[in-house]
């Protein structure tokens, strides 16, 4: 879908650097994930999930559906049928404390449209880069460095969040900016149970119309715009993380910095609070029918690395998509000088289909210190 | 140094939810750091350090001494005298490929003047999250919690710098905000050999007065103020990091939030960036005379998670320091309120200390990275 | 296939003591395996395989046939056609760095089969212990703890083999004692490329045919039979393996003690070196027109845990099947005293078969120490 | 103390293969071991160890003790006072959850005695090979290969032991061969709380002065004998070990198989178990007023690679100590062929002190599976 418009000499070799791959997330339950945007399917493992689990295929049907291509008009009109296969860990509907495998079959590629792209450097895609550590790679659609890898995420995610039901724990990410446009009010005065009801994903009816005017805005410029998401975890209780190099915080900002796209991460009063002073910041604790919380939450429940009990949240900032239906200079492998014009359908804004996304990711830290803090009582 | 002011009623037991810590940082070049501020010392292992590397006690002991207390008049007064001392994997100076222990011993602590904290939770600290997470918990000068953790990780990092002085990469950070105060120049226009000019490690004069003044407002105001450090990392080639989970900048990112009180992080262009259209923020290929480049570098030297050769930098947000010199209300651990109103020797800013922390955490990143780019050809 | 002649009384509930799984092996070039006898299939993610390695499947082809049911008179007759098909990470016939995902699908399992054998304990195999720990168990076959699970380390340790054909290493092993038959001469009097020659994978004719008549008694009498296997590995070059705790003979013995039925490991000298004085059992250093070598080799090729370029060479004890195709008592999970009786088709010995089971695990330790000495000159 | 009695010519040089190494062992209770014979002491940190256990440095000692030199007329006479000293973790005598790092500081090492020793290879010692890994080496008395470093284990292992008396379990090694000398009894018609009335720690008064008569041959002779290790594990409910390469007794292996101068391991009916046939060798369930168990326990307490309830039991083989008082040939790292005569205090069997050591990797690895048993109910 790319046009090579012209090429322009000189030949400088991507000399072969190359180097092992880490596709595992996780300390106890663990993701092992696999496949790239062409070829059989993506799909992974996950070990350390403990066994008894029911697993409602259906949970995890619905976030692969908020995840796909072609969900609304703001997105790409990409058709993608999604379709979970399981190839191991579970019986009779349960988990068996076995490695948990599964795969989503790739259909419809077509990779010869990708033929073009084999040897250009794709502006802030990862073509470069991957030829100068692998000495290799699969163009077709981004191979490895595609975003459809997400779908091994947002599986493992999904069985994270049932296992997070037991400790009673929620897990909502929203829009919360779009572009220059941003969702004012705090999560505290929404109604999170909202999310869906917009096809942002804002849980504000009129910061969704403006958020989708803006997303309209960038199709129609054949350019794309980022944004930042919000996530809020509720229900973790008082002494989850770990306080030195595995703060609850550092695990989540590794999780969301992993994703495709993500420039930033912050948690609680984040880089605003930097311009508090302590005493605007201090969060005081309070005793209450509950037992002690704090009066405000700066700390974005976290203190010290460790949950307080408090609501858990933070920002993931999403830069804008890079690939535009727009005449782009660039070079290929040759250092030739060469322009592309991609055509064909691409999201304009990646931010309403990586709510899932970063939920997924949550749903794994969380899960995984769950388990964590089983490792206690002497 | 603490005066308990008055209590109030009411008993809650903090039940012992207790659970197994993480110390060790790092992949292949690893840090196991130990240590409570008023144990015996701060000490660590660092493991994964290549044989034959040349160890220059001075250079870490610089490192030292940028971040110990009592270096400036905006700083604490407290004096530490923060001497390296090995214990092991070192001969004939030079690494030897086995485990290098060390430890920085403690001197003269009054632990004493802690004994009126033991049972109350200090306003955002961790003494409520260390008890519930443990059951128990060393009070004296926040134990494990303690900032002066961060020793360990500066001496690995110094030693992580001596190693990564062989491919040639130099990491310089500094400080960029303090409070509302912000340094307006990008770091290309600024001389970062002059980061070490002022005391705040501000390489601009006019901002770092500007920052000095606040810092010195805040002391005097018997508060406290945040900030931001900016880190920059030039000569890394391009191939480092790993696509997937452990992207260079999810690593990084961790790394980062894992040093206390830090609150975010962002790279390249970061939260501002997700403001822009995509042909904005786009890095477009270029052909130089040294090889492929790319014109702007939003993409802060990193692209699908792997180096491109271009600087990467990155911001790292601090909130205020948690400990006031004010009257400040909270509760014990049986739920009693009580006001607190610390008296001695704080940081009024953390900012200028942590400087060399935010390198450390960097190098240690990358000497990982230097070693795991080795893992290629066949 | 089992009869369950008479059952009595007793209730006793094997209460839900369950925990997390562990699946992966290695430390960079690593497997995740997965599957069960009578699910989908089993199959394996390898990550850390460096990227350019041609892979041959008719290679992987040749060992699974090597390990399949049903190729000679002496193993069981099941007839299993296991097809290798890759998921992911191999591009135009080459690795590309991502993780080389793979299956092979089962095929005709009569599950129903095994609905006898649901709450019956068979003796000296895992249902017992399966159900203590995950407080469920799938019964089919074995599920998870059937050795058809070493499908995927013959995969992965196939590719391992095409890994270390770089540095010129190669791995053979052969059955030198079945039951109370032994093969007397050492591997060194022996031609270990005719060990494919005997069905029973011995390179000694005439050892080869007691063996096989010994299996041939055992099965007749309805009976199993253990015995050892010897692994010869050539070419590795001094320097490999860690000196503390994973010495290269202890990764490889925790490899090795990692299958299904095996019950011992020693190296060199072994068990019959402790009976020799240190003045017989030192090897002599001495200088050959090849560099240094040894004159005698009780070391077995690893000196303080680290190879000395001789040959590496070991033993692994299997222990006779446990599934007897004969009456036995045993309790079922009420603690009932049964009688099984099983009936079928299965191994007698499973020493042929497990030939290519232990070069493909030492295949995989020593990929990982290859791709470890890596990380070396500064 | 080596006389350097001839050399002769020739040039080759050990060319620089050098690498990272590793010393950490376990998964969740996790030893981190640093030190080498001559440098300032041996050390580690374990992290992972729950909060609040009472840590009694009187059974550090004890063990201490017990594998310390010049403790009876059978080890060498060389005096060694190994004191522990804490470093971090422990406050008001109990584990904080905090990495508890420990250091025993070495004495009066002469290492002027070993600069002979500089550039020779001791025959089947490590002093080649690390050469080779390393490019470099600390030759002072074996550096970091000498069997001094078990000091960190043993520390470890104490606290491990005292981990493990909470679901009540108790290890017990004595040893069971030295040289052809070989206790024919079983434990189990053995009274283990004898094994310290012995020096040579065999709990049969007879065997046990056969043994000391074996070793002072051996010393009378200037050379060295081997033998084997017994360890008894009692106490570990059903449910602990990971079923596929984390077997229980794989964990068990690799453990011994780390140990210095073990050739070899085999649990349950181990070797001589291959001559057996099934019907023998199959350990049938029975009903029993404490629950299920097994008439015979061929299986060594582990099934599957999970423990049953029954005994654990195991062999650990060990070679005759390398350094003799004779006059032997090799060659120096010039190839130059030298003759070497050690004098000095060496022990002509490391058996009696290995004792501790054997339970010490033992108590670690089962410490880990405490833990990891914990990661269960949902």
């Amino acid at each position: 879908m790319i046009a090579v418009v012209k090429t322009a000499a000189q030949n400088t070799r991507a000399d072969a650097v190359v180097a092992a791959d880490m596709n595992t997330f996780g300390k106890i339950f663990r993701l092992t994930s696999f496949g790239e945007s062409h070829g059989r399917g993506i799909g992974g493992i996950i070990d350390g999930c403990p066994p008894g689990l029911v697993i409602d295929t259906d949970l995890i049907q619905y976030d692969l559906a908020r995840r796909k291509p072609g969900q609304s008009k703001i997105t790409t009109q990409r058709k993608e049928d999604d379709k979970i296969e399981f190839l191991s860990g579970i019986f009779e509907g349960r988990s068996q404390g076995s490695p948990i495998a599964f795969i989503v079959w790739n259909k419809d590629q077509q990779s010869g449209d990708y033929s073009d792209l084999k040897d250009i450097f794709r502006p802030s895609h990862a073509d470069y880069t991957y030829l100068k550590k692998y000495g290799t790679r699969d163009h077709r659609g981004g191979g490895r460095s595609s975003a459809r890898e997400t779908i091994a995420r947002v599986v493992a995610g999904a069985i994270g969040k049932q296992l997070l039901q037991k400790p009673g724990i929620s897990i909502r990410a929203f829009v919360s900016q779009v572009g220059e446009v941003r969702l004012e009010k705090s999560y505290t005065e929404l109604d999170l149970e909202t999310v869906e009801k917009t096809i942002v994903r804002c849980p504000d009816q009129q910061a969704a119309e403006r958020m989708i005017a803006r997303i309209e805005t960038a199709a129609k410029n054949r350019d794309t715009v980022g944004g930042v998401i919000t996530c809020v975890v509720r229900g973790v209780p008082a002494g989850w993380g770990e306080p030195v190099f595995n703060k609850l915080h550092a695990d989540l900002g590794f999780a969301m910095l992993g994703i495709n796209a993500v420039k930033g991460f912050e948690y609680g009063s984040g880089f605003a609070g930097t311009k508090l002073s302590g005493s605007e910041h201090n969060d005081i604790f309070i005793r209450t029918e509950e037992g002690i919380r704090t009066k405000t939450n700066n700390s974005g429940g976290i203190q010290g690395g460790i949950s307080n009990g408090e609501d858990i949240y933070f920002n993931v900032a999403f830069k804008p998509v890079a690939t535009l239906l727009k005449e782009q200079h660039t070079v290929d492998k040759d250092s030739k000088e060469v322009t592309i014009n991609p055509k064909g359908r691409h999201d304009p804004c990646v931010l309403p289909r990586a709510v899932p996304i970063v939920e997924a990711m949550a749903a794994l830290v969380l899960a995984d210190h769950f388990l964590l803090s089983k490792l206690n009582s002497i």
